[in-house]
């Protein structure tokens, strides 16, 4: 289980993290312009010649344009492209459905692969008709948000919505390479981009004191978008998931711990609508929720440590409560925290932090505490 | 790589083959009066409490009976039933989602499971569902027919059909127990039956010239399906298909040895139509055509083995030519086997028999062979 930070061909820019999956090594690449190297860097490890270029439509410009550029050094190689629309609802069974006709169009093979570009949706979406075409082919990632960047490069975690909730169908399916190319970022827009960080704080919170602190330290840099500093927080980021992962890909124990902020995250996702609001967004809310049940059932979370995490929430504009028109009811929320996969057999288990750096998963929180909680930050009666 | 054949609980009549996946060992349990036991063999290995039975309507009663007869022995379980109407075109899209919603729907958790009740095509459908469903629930499987219990059991391949043909859909997913109870068998009407023994037959051709020469011994005792026969049988196609598929799980090599028979069979399948023939009757024909071409190219597969492969087929009632009415016409048929999933950038390879007990993979046989042979058999112009 080897987890090493090594520079990327030299380049003080590039970084590279190794995740070792049993069976499924691959390798994240972090750095400026790998989009542009991306014939190479994935030509070197395709098996076959057709592969299907799935996008999402708001990055099929530029960014799809200097990947079929680089592409076409590939001698041999047949892109198909799949444009899905842009937004958390394209990924349900209808466009799921879409992948799989196209990969029958283009005659994609065993031997075929799939090429992902785009936010987090993209991934998941085109991750699971990989994992499903012919029983699994060959999926390359390349992230062009910063919430895929640090979430979905590292994980295998694929999935679609339904009307059951989100992300529960699905597989776990590794890709064969990411390319994290930090300078799509800038093409962002604001919201888009804070929306991940609530994501980057969140390993600082669960895992990294070090990594929270830092974070508070370069808050301008990270703000402006500063490539070095991007590349280091991206990889340090891959690099606590992936050893997490690798001690626990079927998400049986230590994995939890990410899903702190997202019990109620997604709750909040689900009652106020999937494109309402940003997933980010609703982590960051999820965790100024779970941080102060935290506080409520006494894990040592600190006063303290919660007025870091806000003000660290509130440099990068996210939101802190649910005080909005058109919240939801806090029972609804509670309710639909039940319907998280996460939940085993009626009992919904939080991962909660029980100090800066540090958290703990399996909290059976009580409903009256949850409640209490929601309604404090502003959920309806 | 063990492989043992073990007597089950000291009685003569059940079998046990134990199949060493990597990480996914599991047992398939042959023999009469399974089902009757199920409630305490499953119950012992469930994790949670929720199940989700899926079943074909055909075997409702009264196999399913007894399951939750067997079942209600389970304290805490609560199981929830699914049906799923019989035939091969249940294994779509459409059921698909069917069954995740019926999953949400009864609140399967991680820790739940389905139980799989019926042939071949509810192992396919609800083995997908469960690969899917919150990223991979566990899965039990109940074949009731001889074709499920020697080619479904084994191998851990789930799969849906779709208007791009048969199985391109799908995953890998092993079981953690298999019950092949032979009772079962005697409900089925001779061609369904017979359907099976196709499957039967081609593993003694492929891998096992005893195999075959057993069931031209004991033909008599296999068509009055006479349980001790069938249990040894079973067991040996499934012992066949163990170690194949431990050596090679994700079919990059000899597992394709078992695709012998089934280049030309999904073809006919898809082109006769789901239904319209059994998979068996289609394997069949399959079979002679597959072996006719390798005899045109000389892999050592002789006249005399040829019609011994006849013989069998004709004695167990299986259609070993085209002539029909409606036969579809040899360029269809050969189109057809280009959109199969084992075609590798455009190259259909077929495994083809070389000798009584032994085949080889990888074959790419010329447009003109496939055809003429098609034309012997009866296909149109």
């Amino acid at each position: 289980v080897a987890q090493a930070r090594k520079p990327f061909k030299g380049s003080g820019r590039q970084l590279r993290v190794d995740v070792p999956v049993e069976g499924h090594n691959y390798a994240v690449l972090i750095g400026e312009g790998l989009l542009d190297r991306a014939g190479d860097l994935i030509g070197a490890r395709l098996r076959g010649q057709r592969i299907l270029v799935v996008m999402d439509e708001a990055v099929a410009t530029p960014h799809a344009q200097i990947l079929f550029k680089s592409l076409s050094s590939c001698t041999g190689v047949e892109a198909y492209t799949c444009k899905v629309a842009s937004g958390e609802q394209s990924k349900n069974i209808k466009e799921l459905t879409k992948l799989w006709m196209s990969l029958g169009a283009s005659n994609v093979g065993r031997d075929g692969a799939i090429i992902a570009i785009g936010g987090g949706m993209v991934g998941d979406l085109a991750g699971f008709a990989a994992s499903t075409w012919l029983r699994g082919i060959d999926l390359f990632l390349i992230p062009t948000t910063l919430l895929a960047m640090v979430d979905a490069s590292v994980g295998g975690k694929t999935a679609i919505n339904s009307t059951l909730g989100k992300n529960l169908i699905g597989s776990f399916w590794q890709p064969r390479l990411v390319l994290a190319d930090v300078s799509t970022l800038r093409t962002l827009s604001e919201p888009e981009y804070c929306s991940g960080l609530a994501e980057v704080i969140k390993y600082g919170i669960v895992k990294d004191r070090a990594l929270f602190e830092l974070i508070e330290e370069r808050c301008d840099s990270i703000l402006c978008r500063d490539p070095e500093t991007l590349s280091e927080i991206i990889e340090w980021c891959c690099s606590i998931k992936g050893q997490i992962v690798v001690r626990d890909e079927r998400e049986s124990g230590e994995r939890e711990l990410l899903n702190f902020g997202h019990t109620i995250g997604h709750a909040i996702e689900s009652k106020l609508g999937y494109g309402v609001v940003r997933h980010g967004e609703a982590v960051a809310i999820g965790m100024m929720a779970e941080a102060r049940i935290a506080a409520e059932i006494g894990t040592g979370w600190s006063d303290a440590a919660h007025e870091r995490l806000e003000e660290l929430l509130t440099i990068f504009r996210l939101p802190c409560d649910l005080k909005r028109e058109g919240a939801p009811s806090a029972r609804a929320l509670l309710d639909s925290t039940y319907s998280d996969k996460k939940v085993r057999s009626g009992q919904v288990r939080y991962a909660l932090p029980t100090a800066l750096g540090e958290a703990k998963t399996g909290f059976e929180v009580s409903d009256e505490i949850v409640l209490k909680v929601l309604r404090e930050l502003g959920a309806a009666e």
